[in-house]
């Protein structure tokens, strides 16, 4: 099954190449942009056996860094 | 309102870094994972009248690199 997993900033930490990609669309001559934030999204296919808690403990052992982000499963019943 | 753009390599693009996460999760002991891929997840806070046209054309001209990667906009009807 493919799962999606959402890696994102927590709030009130600092994003660099958020600002960056903020001042860069502004230079662009986009309006009214008021926040930009960057995260990653990480796309596995792993077997349909593999659980919910394998899922978190992948995610807090590895692919989030849990000092600074966040992290959401989103399983197949809601990926498209 | 907030927008969600998920970047991702197109099909048949190498990954090394979803290489690299899938060797780093397997040397973890985690089994029966097929594939990872890496992607990025920009989320903006942008005002209520940006049209879509405008988030497409920021998806073009900056937040993607067409050439390896698709984009998904992502708008607030379907954001939780």
């Amino acid at each position: 099954m493919k799962v999606r997993i959402h890696v994102s900033l927590k709030p009130g930490v600092l994003d660099p190449q958020g600002r960056a990609v903020h001042h860069s669309l502004e230079g662009l001559g986009f309006k009214g942009i008021e926040d930009v934030r960057v995260g990653r999204l990480i796309e596995l296919e792993v077997a349909d056996s593999t659980s919910d808690a394998d899922l978190d403990r992948m995610c807090r052992q590895l692919l989030a860094n849990m000092v600074i982000e966040n992290y959401r499963i989103e399983k197949p019943e809601s990926v498209a």
